[in-house]
């Protein structure tokens, strides 16, 4: 049996009671350790687990799914994801492989930031496709994101904007030498997020947002330290969240006044806040 | 502090660590237990977590939220809910007004449907906005979720339908008589779902969907016994799910080639599937 296992968002502990059974019996485990990152590192899990875990990075999971699968006709192997093992990132290669191979597949979902990011206190009824972000280049800046939350705006929706995360990447140098260097791992902030969303619409000019739109900047959704910020596109760009992983939303129009109230609280500035609020969102009350 | 601790979507095993740890210390533990269930009883989750749970049904929760609230200034409250505590019912009331008694709050994240559903194989990043389904009465059959479903379709997105559930109700004549009497708990099936859907296509007559629409159908999702099918609306009329909670997935048009083959597996007849995909559904590969 092939279990993918759904860790949440945080920490250790926001695995489920469930998928720590499998973990603890599983003949191998696995935590794919590139789409996204808990807030703890992989010693931490082994200890709480009381057992080893193998990093399974991207060449792994897409090149060498066979080595994860091997033995999981008669034994339980645990593929264990950050967030929901079908949230953000779907691991349906890895699936579909498994079933090829005649592999037995259970899933134990897990929280997910499309669903946790409920957090910030809007309604999730309201938001739209969710969209992701890549670091830009001098040379590459693609917008595609941008048509999507276009037709989110059109209707009125909020859009989710979950942003780059580098792990295990290598310089285009030492890729085209051929060397397993890698780069730190970089992960994009709510800053450097509302930053090139500004970017894009000076190069597109459509209208779609501006400098004064709202939007709310959270980070490490479901840890302790957990922070919501709510402001202008242009205040997110200087507001400092603290460490990963960050997320951003952009506030659609179909907004109710308990809504309002909710994500006023965690405001940058109060008055910029009402000021951009009358100007461009209705409330449904 | 109040703790809003999210249970996920099956049984009593899939609450998280951390979770588990807030209700096992907790001053008093609340479920609520009319927006969603989960599929074990109230007597499973007391002997599961070795002590007394009190169940918050609307009334309570609406009204008596200073009940729930008390000492929550100096003693730890729980207040437990089936998926995510923001997932499909953000209990906002109550978080307001845990606020204005400067209570402090914290979010114990879980599964929800709305990101659990990626089980399905289709990317989450490809959903439009959720809906929800209400049981359809002789004079009262509101569409305003065909409206939404419309958006959703004219950008090619997927729609998840989040079905009623009736806990608790009273008819109209023990309302009006002030009697405490409730019918038998009702949940709508997808079969249900899809005669209602195919009914206001044929009210409204814009041709949002049709007859040999994709959809699919999930029950019990999460759980040892989760089932998907996969058909058209008109097969999904007349398809068993099995016990409740049940969902449905209207396809949109932007799809993958994997997510083809993904969903193709769980088809209630695979030559309507392929008709159906070949006549209405552009893949993108």
């Amino acid at each position: 049996m092939l279990y993918l296992v759904g860790l949440g968002l945080a920490d250790e502990t926001d695995i489920t009671i469930k998928g720590l059974e499998v973990v603890k019996r599983a003949e191998r485990v696995y935590l794919e350790a590139y789409t996204s990152i808990l807030l703890v590192d992989k010693e931490k899990l082994e200890a709480f687990y009381g057992r080893s875990v193998i990093v399974a990075d991207r060449e792994l999971v897409e090149i060498g799914s066979d080595e994860i699968l091997q033995g999981a006709n008669d034994a339980d192997i645990a593929f264990l994801v950050v967030g929901d093992p079908f949230g953000a990132t779907t691991h349906i290669d890895l699936v579909l492989r498994a079933r090829e191979l005649g592999i037995n597949i259970k899933t134990i979902p897990n929280a997910s930031i499309m669903s946790a990011i409920g957090c910030a206190g809007l309604q999730l009824y309201n938001f739209g496709q969710t969209v992701s972000m890549v670091f830009f280049t001098e040379t590459w800046k693609p917008s595609s994101y941008y048509d999507r939350i276009k037709e989110n705006v059109s209707i009125g929706l909020h859009t989710l904007v979950l942003l780059d995360i580098k792990v295990k990447e290598q310089s285009l140098e030492n890729l085209l030498k051929g060397r397993k260097i890698y780069e730190p791992p970089r992960y994009m902030t709510v800053a450097q997020c509302a930053a090139q969303m500004l970017n894009t619409e000076d190069e597109r000019n459509e209208g779609v947002y501006g400098p004064d739109s709202l939007a709310i900047g959270a980070a490490r959704v479901g840890a302790p330290d957990q922070k919501l910020v709510a402001g202008t596109l242009k205040e997110l760009t200087e507001v400092d969240m603290g460490h990963p992983l960050h997320s951003l939303i952009l506030l659609g129009k179909r907004t109710h006044e308990l809504e309002k109230d909710f994500i006023r609280e965690f405001a940058v500035d109060g008055a910029t806040f009402d000021a951009s609020w009358s100007k461009w969102y209705q409330t449904t009350s």
